[in-house]
């Protein structure tokens, strides 16, 4: 152990930890649960810190070494190298004041041991007056926040559910022709092919991706240069912009300064709109992988229509009977995300005046979203999209047998004769042509000639 | 009474009513609840229908002669003359079809009346041969949904948010100059002006604006066309753009028809984005609310900075107990909004195959928070916004007794002088001022020279 | 129009409602959304007035005359004869001041009528003076919510969710010897009886009825007694107990004053785990509705086990089409009901010191629940449960193809040979008596003797 | 590595690990989130395991050896010493059955080489023959979630509740004569005592366990013995019954077998209405951290009437700035279990026909809500509401100086000299004292014998 200090004393820290006091503090303080400060937060610190220490050094504020030290260290955040030494719980403080002074206290340690110092010392490189310089919790937690969340929509889930869309396009594609009944209120419908149910999987992911992005603007406006209440009291009348545009340079994302610092510290509200859509995207794959289950279910007794493949044993008597596990994993993950939606919204309509004490919980939230949407997509991909395969026997049984064919007859025998068609052949239990052959209205060639599934499956023909 | 007719049967219906029987036995079956079919999807289905005469007509679909009775007819039914004869409840069939049907039955009925025609007689305006021609439920509810959602957004909620922004706006200006404490945690912090708090309560306007017309694309996207199942069955191969265009011409609106009819059939995602940037200005509203109320709180033990309208009474016996009655219904119309979009969320994710039958409760849902975040806008703007006022004397005297102007002093007489002041100030519950006169640190003058707290609301004097 | 005063001076009403002063401002000050207060509570209202004047009298607080006054114009608020004079929206003061005031109004003005004075005049009987008297807003308010669920639940939902079950049940009873397939995972698996599987919706409703009756003591503990800030200041000693001792008497239930009346001012928590029951009954109301439309899908490509009465035109052309609409109008019931409970935890959430100012959003959605709940659990029962009849011979059908049966026959031939039979089977698409005798494992007749489904749906036989 | 096999086939495992084939098939097709299965599900399905070895052994199934080497292994589940070998995340099969055969696999490698065998060589004893015995995944694991769910409230979150409640009970006694002013609205009301403020809360807190524990008999109702679809196929009839003995004189916990299978493994309602319970107490902890933090508030601009403890710098340079981070994650955490109870809503509702898929995510959930319940509870306590103090000179200042005191003065002078004197005093910004002895209405001896808060914080006095 070794000893650290803060403003209310001395405390004993684990030798081979870098934190400080005040993540010993909280530590003590907040034995709640075990979910940790989200790697993704404590990422974007090391970014936001090396930033600070550019901006502060460009501005005259720092000098080369110091910047020099706190950027390698704040490097080694960065990649993750740290990760140990950051052993905060969501629950805390909830401005993620001892989080953000988790980051200062390792940055600074760590800086310190590259200098070859001593640990604890604060010297040469101080947690505060150096790691957090030109910086208050108030502004740099959520400037994090907002970094997180754009590098994990951006970095992280747009291409692993780009992934799953693109193989639902693929499979759109080679199945535009497999011709199948359409289902509305779960009941037998108009025909349509399997590939244009699918199309329209895939404009759903579109759709959501869209609806993701379109609400990226609001989080590329940082909080930093705000300090304790949104003023920018002690920081340099150009340090917003200026560190700003080194966070956009880091991380090549379009980050800006916040035109107006109180609105971005107060509010979170952008987390409520960017979480809105992540929740359209949840919807959007719980209707996906709903459907996938029930096309593939059976073997003998469901739809039948698909079939997915079997990642582990069903059952280990039933051949055929693969469990549709990547969709319940998928269905299970939307869920989870439409929760997570619920305690946002209340978190970020709870800030009073200069400060809104939920960040937190927004933040472990609205990531968790993120990242269980980005693997479930992924994993439904590679373990059930991607051998996704028509039973083309019996999507032809379901349709040849349909009884919505009729509606193909009108022209030819009139609809008062197709509908006797159609109901002798409910009342029978037989097929339409069936039906019409023994009521004596058409031949079996001339009901090949006139119903044909697969020209009911898109606009008249002029 | 008279007799309607429908493929069931027949079925009487109150001879004063241009419902018919679809209606009639939807009344009888869904004696469910009160909430009755939104006024704003009657309009749109009125829109909608005349849209569809205009296309069929022009597609060569419909003589001229049936267009323009329908078109009459459905004139009727945007500018609200009709309403009395839309009594069908929001929880119905999933896909909204009895509303259709009550639309069609509707607008066949005054339209046979114009033409001098007997009612129920179907000619000469059939309601699904000619008001229905071209669509089906499964096409036009969605369709009718989008178009309520843009135009209750785009033509009531964004003027009546305008106003109190511009209310805010304006008072933020006017109080630009006025210092007042900060406030973090709820605890005392560094000052800011007025002014810039209620700067803060704009942005967040601001920002919610935004946000709920970047989700507009996504509904200006129309299912028109797609007939039962998204395939177009049985429509005109350009239906759906014709109908869409004519839809953008009668609402002003950028409408187009749906790439993907799939997707918006089954799926209404789009509403769920939409519903998330609804909670993001009911998020945004619930924090100006509380702000303003925690403000205006006292007369005499609360925080008393600000003082608002007194509507009503307050207490019989107590002047000055204006209770905040429109931050009142303002935060309970955005628990309101965050409870439908819940719903909505839900609702979204619950299609199956080609439809998602829970149409109905979604725009329910989804216009009601428009209408109510609408309404509570205006109403906290005229009986509230407008009359907040700052009660200078209580303000400076916050903001001159506060410890935290100490910081003022640190560049004049060290830090830990200046902690020495604060703490003795503390202690004592004397001033700054005094407690530093006392120790023997500072005159009054060299006080008042330094701590100068309208210094402190910006960054750094360069 | 008449001219009826308050604190606040004078305003004009019109001259044929009983309502005074205070409601007319409430018009003018909150015009937001249609949605009125609901009539349950003025019911409530009704009745605690009439208690109050029967309490106060007792107490020696009233005299016999204007207690008789009271109590015959409460007596028409409780029968709903003056509906229309209680005109005021949910979005209003959060305490519900307004519709407190608003009964008072209309009782005192209909009780000088009664008494032949002069409206408004408030002689003989004044709304506060007697009306009101020992009350406040802040206690009576919470009191009418506690009576309105109470009555809601105990009156209105439990017989018909009771109807539900008892149909369930006779069905249940009715078809406990028909075989079928079971289905986990939406996969084939091992039968069960169409009467066990019914059974289980019918044993999820008791426990949700059984979990609702149980939040009800929370709601028997009345807040009446504790006036202004639940101290009861300015009331009798034994108001408290006396006047929820006439409640329990008008009303039936076991209503008692609460202990602790500082809590039920304050918090309403017990609405919150009221409604979560009430989302429990939603949960099963959703699970139960799902699996009779996924069983009645059809009639040609579905599972199809089950038929279900045809209310309205499904398809004109498709007979045989019959949408499960009542099955859909009840999971939209429950997913509002869920919307519903997302609002009221916020706002029971959402109280400061002595009193929580959500309460009329509170009452609003937990009664909107209880009534949607109860009429789409009638609705179902009535149009759809009563009709649900087995397809016997479907039904006869799939089980007798299942793969799953081949568990049987571990015991005859060894497991890895009913493997063999199910494998052969799967691939060939054939059954398993077939698969069998192709195999020569079996005959028909000892496949016959060892394959029998009806005695796979309970425990091993002894 | 050594192979382990399950009916797919081979694969390789850690040899150091316990677990089995599919457990390791789990492991590579669910790779998403890091949320690992909760450990108090873990530990219920060793409970689960014993006691199954126990019953199957009571009924003639399982040998003496081979139970006792199950009970041996499944004691060191229990006992949380083989964590390890449960990497397993929630988002796997919604049925669990992964986790179900985690725990079956570490159990009978555990067991085997206890009995000095070879691991992976199913003998002596087998994951499925033997530790699965007379079950299924599908009553396992909603058997688990029972277990785990009630020991969780039981033996976690009550204690760490009664810990809150008895100190609040404490403070409430302690301070039941510190006279402080009420608020209603937020706005100056009549006086109660602190001690009977926080008495509000200790009953809010009773309410809620009381709720809470209302709805364990739900959750007392065991699945197991309904295997693989709630018939008892292949159980002995008497498994249910012996097994839940076992488990409730294992836990000491009432235990019994469901009467009705069915509906406890396709619906998990009860856990719906249990949340809501968990719901209820996170409301009244949001309402009574907001109390506390607000009746904190300053030191100097806030409400300022309690104190609470130190626990980490608030502010290097501001003495009394105490942030009050207790109450800050003590909120969060209730925003999360609202966020967490909208999750399980959800998912229980969305159970079909013989399984609800859903079973991980709604014990993730749920568990997550206790603990972190229990957690803020005990933290909140501790670091916390143990240290509230009155700032009794700020509550007698805030207390006297109120003009809603003047009601005391209605006997002695008349209702309008009373409101005279406080308009006066409301005006002029003086006390009621100053107002009137300066409006010549009373003496200063008069007005102190008349004006005695300490005497209206009850009823009247007879």
């Amino acid at each position: 152990m070794r000893v650290e200090s803060d403003s209310m004393g001395t405390i004993n820290v684990p030798s081979e930890k870098y934190y400080g006091a005040q993540t010993a503090r909280s530590l003590a303080n907040f034995d709640i649960g075990g979910e940790k400060m989200p790697t993704e937060i404590i990422r974007a610190f090391g970014i936001l810190k090396k930033a600070a220490a550019l901006a502060n050094h460009k501005l005259g504020l720092m000098d080369l070494a110091t910047r020099d030290l706190v950027v390698a260290a704040a490097d080694e955040v960065i990649a993750g190298k740290l990760a140990e030494h950051f052993p905060l719980v969501v629950w805390q403080t909830g401005s993620g004041t001892q989080s953000n002074m988790n980051v200062n206290e390792v940055i600074s340690n760590r800086a310190i041991e590259m200098a070859g110092g001593v640990m604890g010392s604060k010297k040469p490189v101080h947690p505060n007056d150096h790691v957090n310089m030109s910086q208050s919790s108030n502004d740099t937690y959520p400037t994090a926040m907002h970094i997180a969340a754009v590098e994990a929509i951006e970095n992280y889930l747009v291409d692993r559910v780009m992934l799953l869309r693109n193989t639902l396009d693929a499979k759109a594609t080679e199945f535009m022709g497999v011709v199948k009944i359409g289902r509305t209120h779960l009941q037998d419908a108009t025909p349509l092919t399997l590939g244009q149910e699918i199309s329209g999987w895939v404009a759903q992911l579109d759709l959501a991706l869209k609806a993701i992005r379109a609400t990226l603007p609001q989080l590329y406006e940082l909080a930093l240069g705000g300090t304790a209440v949104g003023t920018g009291l002690n920081a340099h009348p150009k340090y917003g912009e200026t560190v700003a545009a080194e966070i956009a340079t880091l991380t090549g994302q379009p980050f800006i300064t916040a035109p107006n610092k109180f609105a971005v510290m107060a509010g979170h509200d952008a987390f409520v709109g960017s979480s809105g859509a992540l929740k359209q995207l949840a919807a959007a794959l719980m209707k996906i992988a709903n459907d996938v289950r029930w096309l593939a279910s059976g073997p003998r007794s469901g739809l039948g229509e698909i079939t997915i493949p079997e990642n582990e044993p069903g059952s280990s008597i039933m051949p055929g009977k693969v469990n549709p596990t990547q969709a319940e994993a998928t269905t299970m993950v939307a869920v989870q995300v439409m929760g997570n939606d619920a305690a946002i919204g209340i978190a970020a309509s709870q800030g009073n005046f200069e400060l809104n004490v939920f960040k937190p919980v927004i933040a472990y939230n609205f990531l968790q979203s993120v990242r269980l949407l980005a693997d479930a997509a992924k994993s439904f991909n590679d373990h059930c999209a991607v051998g996704i395969e028509p039973d083309r026997d019996r999507i032809k049984q379901l349709v040849d047998q349909s009884l919505m064919l009729v509606t193909a007859l009108n022209r030819k025998i009139g609809y008062d004769n197709a509908a006797k068609i159609a109901k002798h052949a409910h009342k029978k239990r037989s097929t339409l042509r069936e039906s019409a052959i023994e009521l004596g209205l058409l031949t079996g060639e001339e009901f090949d000639a006139e119903v044909k599934p697969e020209q009911m499956v898109g606009p008249l023909k002029l």
